[in-house]
């Protein structure tokens, strides 16, 4: 079977053989950024193949660490990029993963001090989770003197475009309390932008906390298995029935193998074939466990498989 | 000697122990914060300690990762605390000392992109070193469309309380050229404030800016070793003859062994003896090399041996 045959062997497969693949697999997790659209463009025939996915009996997942958008925005996306059939439930992104893990699994009582977007601050309000009241902190209020919450039980840390010294010193003092918790949505360290400009990820900001707090958060996205988990418990997947398709090698294809899912790379984002190539004759576990199952110029080649 | 027999040791020495060493070295390096004073109070003593040592034909140098001061405004801070004999050459900072390495060692020929407070600004400014203008970004300027400086040709990070997104974005823009020198003022983690409150060092700042970059910065100020490199270029300083006194073990104590100089840790600041005890019996070399060879619980125990 393709899926045996392939483990981290990086091999790039078209037609027939992505067939076979898809054969073996009722579930396929798709990342988002850089494998089904970038920006606001969809790849070319992304709509068309997670339409004849579905039509041909799979389950589809998408399974981002952006944490910009609560699941109703994407599906709004989705919908604006020509994807008909997506809903809120086939979407895993670290935002709402973030706020079912401080739901379901800390159980959070008291309010979390939240670094991050909207996207991370409407899931929390979705799963009622309780947050610090965001303060519109003038330009006088300091960290020598601002008030602190003493209800805050957790620190969660996402994307946040208005990231600046006062809400990192906050957390930071917030976290001196061991007993109060330290999450991030995701470990991406950044992200491109058009023009060859890149901005700072959750994990950029989160490295600046884990550094002045002396402490180390738990990651809530890709690489880790909770979203994983999140889906396979809504979902009972089977991880050997399941392909996980990303285009960034530490954390998509390193999730898929954590998880025991067949893994794929789609050359249409962040990592190239060269870096995968690399990681396979690398020491480190770590990048041993990162190469891919198969390789993909663009998950457009899922087509010609899926309409044969 | 006391020098010699006390390395890496620990010892707590006191009166006529303190005398036999002070007696031994011609050059006492101090570190400022949580050794000299503690924000605006001197430690018991320390004016005379300064005094009586310069007295006795030691030369005083003042050795701090702080940059949030220029060396003018230290020379007013030690005067205002009750220091009457200390001028601007006694003063090394982690901001002069990145100056100095912009200017002398790195000769950036373009402008150097800061993030940083008045402290680094001003030494900058002094060194002659071309800054890239700070804009007063508004709300509505974004990473997506901000102007970029093309002779950005260094980056460096210190302390800086108006650190936000767009300085963390923009810095990375400038770190995609591998040819931008990437500079940090020094490593400390956090700063302890009133109250129980801590503040994000430039360390903290770094971290994030590292892991949006993909890089690793030439850290200028404590452990490395180009601080003493800046004194002993001035001054012609033999390590042999110096010692290093400071509060924290991973910057003075591990500066001081990095640069061949005995070490003394006092209690008046961050580290405590435990830590320090219990860096003895680690086996990483680094927090072996971060064990002082003696310890004082204050500079206050250098006037017994100083008076007699």
């Amino acid at each position: 079977m393709a899926g045996a045959a392939g483990r981290g062997g990086c091999h790039t497969i078209r037609g027939a053989q992505i067939k076979e693949l898809l054969q073996s697999k009722r579930n396929v997790l798709f990342d988002c950024d850089g494998v089904i659209w970038n920006g606001e463009t969809a790849v070319t025939g992304a709509p068309e193949v997670v339409r004849l996915l579905k039509q041909q009996g799979k389950r589809v997942f998408f399974v981002t660490n952006n944490c910009t958008r609560p699941r109703e925005n994407y599906v709004q996306k989705f919908s604006r990029l020509g994807f008909t059939d997506v809903a809120e439930e086939d979407i895993f992104s670290s935002a709402y993963c973030s706020a079912a893990y401080l739901r379901d699994v800390a159980r959070v009582q008291g309010k979390v001090f939240v670094i991050g977007c909207y996207g991370v601050q409407k899931e929390l309000l979705n799963a009622g989770v309780t947050m610090v009241e965001e303060d519109d902190d003038g330009p006088d209020v300091s960290i020598y003197d601002c008030p602190l919450d003493p209800d805050v039980k957790a620190v969660l840390v996402g994307y946040d475009e208005k990231f600046n010294f006062l809400k990192l010193a906050k957390a930071c003092c917030y976290l001196r309390n061991s007993e109060c918790l330290f999450l991030a949505t995701d470990p991406d360290p950044w992200h491109p932008l058009r023009g060859g400009r890149v901005t700072p990820g959750s994990g950029s900001l989160t490295a600046a906390l884990e550094t002045a707090s002396n402490r180390k958060a738990t990651v809530i996205g890709k690489p880790g298995r909770f979203m994983f988990e999140c889906i396979a418990g809504q979902f009972n997947l089977d991880p050997e029935q399941s392909l996980m398709v990303g285009d960034r090698l530490e954390t998509d294809v390193l999730f898929g193998t954590n998880c025991g899912l067949s893994t794929m790379l789609t050359l249409t984002g962040v990592s190239t074939l060269k870096e995968a190539e690399e990681y396979k004759g690398s020491d480190s576990p770590e990048k041993k466990d990162s190469v891919p199952d198969y390789v993909v110029e663009s998950i457009t080649d899922f087509l010609e498989a899926l309409e044969e």
